[in-house]
Order: C-alpha cells, then structure tokens, then sequence
C-alpha cells in the first residue's frame, strides 16, 4: 500500500493529556537507504517488520509494506540491525476528524518530539491542535532511519 | 535458527536425471551487506522474505529467518529491491542420506552451478555424489548477495 502521512514539530506537551494511548517501540534498520528501508519494531509485545519505499518529491507518500512477526522472531531481528536502535514513546491523539501519533524519543534522541498524521490523499484538509508546530514532511533529518544513524543529541 | 550448509561448484549435468524436484526461482535483495542481508524470493507462485545474519569464520553456520508471504507481496518488494534480480533453476538431488539443492543460473549467472548440502552439524560426514566438484563453501563472491551485485558474466 501507499502511505500517506505529514509530519510537525510538537511544540507544548499539552497532548499528553489528551492522549488515548501510549505505547512504547524499540526499533531497529536492517537497510536505511532511501529507496528500501527495512524497519524491525517491537511494539509492547508485538513485533513487526517492514519495508518502505523511495518517497515522492514532497516526501508525503511512500510505498509501505507490513508484517506481524513474534516477539522472539523480532527480537532476534533486532540484534542484526545497524547501531542506532531507537526507543521512543508513541502517543495516539484524536484532534477533530484526524488520528496523530506522536513520538516522543528516548536515549540519544531524547528532546525530539514529532506528530505524524496519516491521510487518505495528498491535499486531505485536517484541522491542528495548538500543541502542533512546525512542518518538517520531506525532511530528511527527521526520517527515523536517519535518526538511527545521526540521533537528536549530535545535531 | 542457524543455517549450518557446505556449498560446492557441480561438475556435470549428471544430478538433472536424478532431481526430485525442479524449481523455478527469482529472487533479489534488499540489503546485501554481509552483516545483515535481506532477501526476496519468488519460488514458483509462493513469495518468501527472508534476513540473514553475519556467517562465522569457516562461512558454514549464518543466523537465518525466513517468513512466507504472498505472490502479490514478494513481486511488490523485489521492485524495491536493488539490482540484479538473479533468476536460477533449483533441482532437488537426493544423494545417499542427504539432500542436495543445486541451482542453475541464468540470466547475467548463467553457466554458474552450485550445489549446497544442508548439515545438522558442522562436522557431519556426507557422500559426495561424483557430479559434485570443488568446494566453495565461505568464498564470497558465490554468495547469491553478491552474483546479484557482480553476477558471472562479469567475472
């Protein structure tokens, strides 16, 4: 399928409150090239591995390809995958008609905090909470395979 | 689970009379690193992913994963994969207690033959059928990662 999704800066904590749930990921890259990332997650205790594509020159869709996997399988996974594995925090925040999930990381990327949100179409309106800031689509420094190799607390 | 596999060149087409079985194969790689590669693999109309890990010194034993998934899904990630997507013919060979798997490439390999025996152990003891020739097991370039990046034709 093809993902959809544009991502901002959190500027408040102010979604925490309002927050449905919190979840907490690990996840690895077996590949962080643009063209092909290939991405181990564990979620609470579900694993996951998936493929995405090259993104489009906005840097708003991109091909995306997922499979559940167990916990032991994705644990073994995460063991193979390049140095940095990332820990963050994920947030799901219903705002008006949208769902947005926001990352707040942790260990060399702690101070980061994005907000993504996920549309049916490239020009899909939404309406923004106040805590949302700057739009940071398309830029490459915020893909978390990039967060892998050059983490928050290096920039 | 570890892979523990010996792989030998084959030296007549002696083993084709004697195959159980004959497979078609196409299959590319989405990270071709010796640390952790990724492939893709189409083998008649079952699609299969699959990660392994880095092999110890001898090259016999690698960590290896490998999780079905659909026609559908494979075709979709081997476009994302890099190039060259290797094509080969796999021939089952059954030989004294043994199995052996031969592969016949074509394409940009063709001419190159090699055949792997699956063991249980790293030292346990197997005929060799006479059609089997040199052994190649730990020699990089046979690895299928690397035909797809220098196939035969190049060598």
């Amino acid at each position: 399928m093809i993902e959809i999704e544009r991502k901002f800066l959190v500027k408040s904590e102010a979604y925490q409150a309002v927050a449905t749930s919190k979840t907490r990921i690990a996840q690895g890259f077996l590949n962080t090239e643009a063209e092909r990332t290939v991405r181990v997650r564990i979620k609470d205790n579900q694993g996951f591995i998936t493929v995405k594509g090259k993104s489009n020159a906005t840097g708003t869709s991109r091909f995306e390809w997922e499979k559940e996997i167990s916990f032991s399988e994705a644990t073994d996974l995460i063991d193979l995958c390049k140095p940095v594995i990332l820990e963050k925090i994920r947030y799901e925040v219903p705002f008006a008609n949208h769902l947005f999930e926001v990352d707040r990381f942790l260990g060399e990327n702690k101070g980061l905090v994005i907000a993504e949100v996920e549309l049916a179409h490239e020009d899909e309106h939404f309406e923004k909470p106040q805590w949302l800031g700057k739009e940071v689509t398309g830029d490459v420094r915020y893909y978390n395979s990039q967060l892998s190799k050059k983490p928050f607390a290096e920039w």
